[in-house]
């Protein structure tokens, strides 16, 4: 009863305990190259709008895929050239489940997609949604007022690795663990969406598991 | 069967609902005032420190109230003199319940404390924590590495409230309702911890009841 009483009140606060591994434990190789769609901002905007027109507001989900050093969590970010970093993630297809939508992004970016490397992507919370009022760059964490068709829904989601995983990276990309506390409040650097997942993440409890 | 799954995923993908009902809704009155402890931040750091020595690390609650007008959701804030907003809540006594603690500062701060007027609080998601790692001001999303001994551990909940509520806020302090559109990207009006509330609540699936 008295456990009953616990589980309820853990659940009600909602800081769920999460495992987080050393960096070390994870193997990461190479694989065939994922060209970014665009060459430039503008061109991702003129597709995004071609797009609208066919299919609607575009749904996206990335992946939030934490190790730890140093008993610190980091942020897993694939990076693009020497300075664009982005999470691992994608556009869903029209109708598409946001879970298998995202374990299909998961493995098209970084699994290696062999019967002997099987990976069971385990999608947890969602951590945060931006919204994309128009067809340009700012985006919100609401939907900002008097907006009724916004242009894309960008959903967050925790994923929990396992203890060990061999992650497959696109030879044209580099994957980094980045450090919660160079993330935070680094806009600059990461722009709005990666620089406050620290804020969006202080509410777990991370289990640093050596 | 398919009811579990779908129950499943709906508590997976953690989009919780939650009810925010018009401004108009609810009643503001006030009540004798509750004057700050401390006249300036030096003396805040200073009571923190001697607190500190007698009792260890401070953990204090705060609650996010949420109120709509326009479809937008409104935080529920104490404004003290003319520019300085905080959230209502305050520091737990040592070993207290932070549930418990919660509603005890909400009942101090916005209650009116008369059997005619019960007052429920629902106490819900924690959606925030935040660290003080030494007696400054600066706090941080996360226990920087290498601080074995944090000065102050502050959560902060979303507090469900209901269809109607009757508040009696203290005469020194005005409550204003501040749309997440004003908080969001404004730290030089609102601080850190209040101006990433639109960012953490983003998860959230806002059913606007009018």
């Amino acid at each position: 009863m008295i456990i009953e009483v616990e589980e309820a009140q853990a659940k009600m606060v909602g800081t769920p305990a999460v495992n987080v591994y050393p960096l070390s434990n994870y193997t990461f190789g190479t694989k065939e190259p994922k060209m970014e769609k665009d060459t430039s901002v503008a061109d991702r905007l003129a597709r995004m709008k071609v797009n609208y027109m066919k299919e609607g507001m575009r749904t996206s989900v990335e992946a939030i895929l934490l190790v730890q050093e140093h008993n610190h969590p980091h942020l897993l970010l694939l990076q693009i050239g020497n300075t664009f970093c982005k999470l691992p993630g994608g556009r869903l297809k029209p109708g598409e489940n946001e879970i298998e939508g995202l374990k299909r992004k998961l493995c098209s970016k970084l699994a290696v997609n062999s019967p002997s490397f099987p990976q069971n992507w385990q999608i947890g919370e969602c951590v945060a949604v931006w919204w994309r009022p128009n067809f340009e760059t700012v985006m919100y964490p609401y939907c900002p007022p008097h907006i009724t068709k916004p242009k894309e829904c960008k959903k967050l989601f925790l994923v929990h690795l396992s203890e060990r995983e061999y992650f497959a990276v696109p030879r044209n990309l580099k994957l980094l663990a980045v450090p919660l506390f160079e993330l935070y409040d680094n806009v600059q650097r990461y722009g709005p969406v990666i620089s406050t997942i620290p804020q969006q993440l202080s509410r777990f409890q991370f289990n640093m598991v050596s």
